[in-house]
């Protein structure tokens, strides 16, 4: 029986003496490496937030005291400590434990969201109404030096400093968010962490309380340290010096960062769409000397890599700073270069108004590369990149694509660095790429990949879900019910020569990976209304609601989305409306 | 002649000498005051900026270097100073002088965008390039204090200072944006420009260059500090303290700060949308101690103005910061309270991601406030509120609604505040509210407001259009087509009573104050077709494009929103698919 087996949750911690407390450490390292290392997630971040989730715990009363995780994925350590040990064999599987905090899995959990920079933001509404109502729940927020370069953060920190409620902002400091954190924040927090004397230090400046440089491996040093920040009634950052991957010499020794997230193993389907685009955005790189490339923290993930490589003086990674990446996009964009900016598409949300007004506004020619659009899989319900394709048709001149195939995603992304006159967008998941898929002619803009001889519809297959309609027309051939298949390649706006070939036919299914709201079927359906086409259009999507974790293809094939499923739901509509 | 007169452009600033510039400077504030007068604008912002913008223009050389004025309204005496002094006769008005930058004014004009905060990423990208191309053109950034709570602003800060760029970062430092700067920033700004001894200074600690305090209306402390800024070959704050509404002692001396925007003279057209929220949620705050009101920077602006006199303690101004307006609401939510965010309707683009993940993600009942939705006027695209009834009902679980007349806005706001698992929102124009319309009946959500006997048709009133609608129908009665017109009230999600009613119809036109795309019209056509409903849906909306500034009722005229446009427009469908 180890230590870890007797915690049932914060209270067990409580009552563990002083001198227990390494040995508890020890055994949650060593429970998460095991785990983390089968069920993939991550174990950077949560290794090296041991002990200061261990003090946490002992010094507030969770969940009287509200604590706050941003970017959820630093909470395995929480879970492992508030009851959860037991179903870490499920973590991020369909139906199992999330890979963030879930308010439905316990009541120590609050956000449940994994974008970064909003736990402060959140600290500051929580304790604003606790005040309100005459409450002395403490509210603690945790928060890495990473998400402190998010402007939201600023927002919060700027809200806070002019009150006096009872919050203390446990500043997880391990010197890099993915890659070490860049800026003159990055540097700030060097000097502090570093006992430097430093004329200045910028929490005070604004009028925050300090606590530190604190050992964030020495649970005596973190418990005097939370207890007199508690005791001081007002918001204070408790700076704690950290160590990613802590523990497990492979994570610590990492400056690639490797181990800030591991994949499960067995998981690795070949080549990705995120390797097709980083061959291929280094081989513009060469023959287009005005291109240059934007991150926000996620250089590697977004396959900028061997770009970063070859042109270090055309990448700029600006932090987890989502906002700025487009923006100064524009800035550059307005000085005669091409910038594409690689982000997760789930992150563009974050910089719609400067995609609108920044960028298309000016008509500046910026490309959009959204990597893990559509169905993400065992990040949950704030990583499924199921919006991109709703609110960019919003924006006035930008072209948006989605590739079918590798040959598609090379071809398109040089068609979008050859625009000039406004923004475009590529959006594609996290998946193996497959094989290239062969148009049999194209007809506008649009490949058309199937043609009958006398078809009863037609199947617009959207980016990655070319492969299942393929497989679907086969199918329903078989059934005697003739369908072509088109690729649009470009889905906003729309092309006229799609709403051509949709009008022809009697029966449409637009088939995406994307929300339903919003999505190519609607506005094909809102144009063939407008020209009082009598064809029947139907969007084939996900739901309009937010998704759990799960594999893809699980999540996929639970909403019809695979060639099983459309040929399903093509026999079901035809025969409602015979 | 005047000195102004003389003025053709920059080359004329810098050939003055220094001892003509306090004349020059009170020419245009006169200029000023009589010009904004009477065609309505922003006065306060730009009397404050006289001398620094004169000091910008006879230290650097436009448009070789590069000016970006963040929040474009500051910009009238920069345009003043690049010849375009004649054309104020035309400020705001249709195919008039824009109240923000234009580029198609002027070379000197870089930004187009009124949204703040967006400068130094701008800066930083322009910088970025130059450097690339191996220009020494240098970057001026001019800024006001209410601009840097913005989080966009601090994530420009915190790029630019790794850098070795010539970057000049004009701080017009007012001690306000609309309201006085709020939280710890404004506090930090006061003390540095007070000259109080202060430990750190906040600019300095993230690695940037600083001068100043500098006397804003001191003209040659200001070549002085910008010289030597520009001198530095690096990003540098310089810190100018300016006095808002400078030499008109009516807005100087304006605490409420009416002075910030003043209206043509002759506009007032009766009780506002905003009066009649401002009235309504006051009233609510009686019945409910729950409720919280929110604003950025905008609480007069926004109507809060009563209900924040009532309860001080139960209003908060987050400044120029709509994310954390969002986010901390989530917060106050998540603890027991019911928070209304009004904002301007152009402005919830900045937090959609926050709208999305941190408030409906948590089904949290937030209610949103969108004043200054659809077309908005003279403040031009940036401005118009075109947007967010498109990205809105993305959104899962978010209801969305639009106003009619007075009633229902009260009637909605009620309905809003007692959701009790998840976001709504309220959207209504800057105009006056009118009367009010009765209904016939009510159907689902909706209100049935006019029903013929055997109609050809129905219109689809969305908020504000409804009286246009009504208005149509009676003319189109007159030509033997009648039609019905209903108003959905709840505009998302769709209300399947709405749907069954278009159903019924064989030809349906919803008319919409906003962009075409994404909007009800789309929706409800892409759900009659999964229906295979044989009826019509024509979408009557706003163009997908960057509409130029204007008055409202112009710009409705224009592409067809008012009664006489939509009768047009019907007969012409109908004939069309007769």
């Amino acid at each position: 029986m180890t230590l870890l087996d007797a915690i049932t949750g914060p209270g067990d911690v409580r009552a563990l003496p002083s001198s227990a407390l390494p040995v508890l450490a020890g055994e949650i390292r060593r429970f998460l490496i095991e785990q983390v290392s089968r069920a993939g997630g991550h174990l950077g971040p949560n290794l090296g937030a041991v002990e200061l989730t261990i003090a946490v715990h002992r010094v507030f009363d969770s969940p009287h005291d509200v604590l706050l995780f941003d970017t959820g994925h630093q909470a395995y350590v929480h879970k492992v400590l508030t009851g959860r040990a037991a179903e870490f064999e499920t973590l991020r599987r369909a139906g199992g434990l999330s890979g963030y905090p879930s308010a439905a899995e316990s009541p120590h959990d609050v956000i449940e969201n994994s974008h970064a920079s909003t736990a402060l933001s959140y600290a500051d509404g929580v304790a604003k109404a606790l005040r309100l109502k005459g409450s002395a729940r403490r509210v603690v927020a945790i928060v890495g030096d990473g998400a402190l370069t998010g402007g939201m953060a600023w927002e919060a920190l700027n809200n806070l400093a002019s009150t006096e409620h009872p919050v203390v902002i446990v500043l997880n400091d391990n010197g890099r968010s993915y890659a070490p954190t860049v800026g003159g924040l990055g540097a700030h927090l060097g000097a502090l962490r570093s006992g430097r004397a430093e004329p200045g230090n910028l929490f005070q400046d604004l009028g925050l309380a300090y606590l530190g440089p604190v050992d964030g491996h020495d649970p005596a040093d973190l418990e005097c340290a939370l207890t007199e920040a508690a005791a001081l009634g007002r918001p204070v950052v408790v700076h704690c010096v950290t160590r990613k991957g802590k523990g497990y010499p492979p994570a610590e020794q990492d400056q690639a960062d490797h181990h800030h997230a591991v994949s499960a193993t067995g998981s690795n389907g070949g080549r990705t769409w995120t390797d097709v685009f980083g061959a291929e955005i280094a081989a513009i790189g060469e023959d287009r000397s005005d291109v240059v490339c934007l991150t926000a923290a996620m250089q590697g993930p977004t396959g900028l890599d061997a770009f970063a490589e070859r042109f270090p003086q055309r990448v700029f990674d600006v932090g987890i700073a989502e906002q700025h990446a487009v923006t100064s996009a524009a800035g550059l964009a307005m000085a005669g270069l091409h910038p594409v900016v690689a982000v997760y598409a789930t992150f563009i949300s974050r910089a719609f108004d400067q995609v609108l007004l920044d960028v298309a506004l000016h008509r500046l020619p910026v490309t959009f590369v959204l990597d893990r659009a559509g169905v993400t899989g065992p990040d949950g319900p704030s990583h499924h990149g199921m919006w991109d394709a709703s609110v960019l048709p919003v924006v006035p001149g930008l072209r948006l694509a989605a590739p079918r195939d590798p040959a598609r995603l090379r071809e398109l992304l040089r068609e979008a660095v050859a625009v000039s006159d406004g923004p475009t967008a590529l959006r594609y998941p996290k998946a193996a790429a497959g094989a290239d898929i062969p148009a049999v002619r194209r007809i506008g803009r649009c490949d058309v990949l199937r043609e009958e001889p006398d078809p009863v519809g037609l199947l617009i297959a959207v980016g990655p879900m070319a492969k299942a309609c393929l497989e679907a027309a086969e199918e329903l051939a078989g059934h005697g019910v003739p369908v072509d298949v088109v690729d649009p390649r470009w889905t906003a706006p729309l092309d006229p020569a799609l709403v051509k070939l949709a009008a022809a036919h009697q029966f449409v299914l637009a088939v995406e990976d994307t929300t339903a709201t919003g999505a190519l079927g609607g506005r094909l359906a809102q144009a063939l209304a407008v020209l009082g086409a009598p064809t029947r259009v139907g969007t084939f999507a996900l739901p309009a609601s937010f998704l759990p974790h799960g594999s893809r293809a699980e999540i996929l094939r639970a909403h019809g989305l695979d060639a099983a499923g459309i040929t399903t739901t093509v026999l079901k509509r035809l025969k409602e409306h015979s």
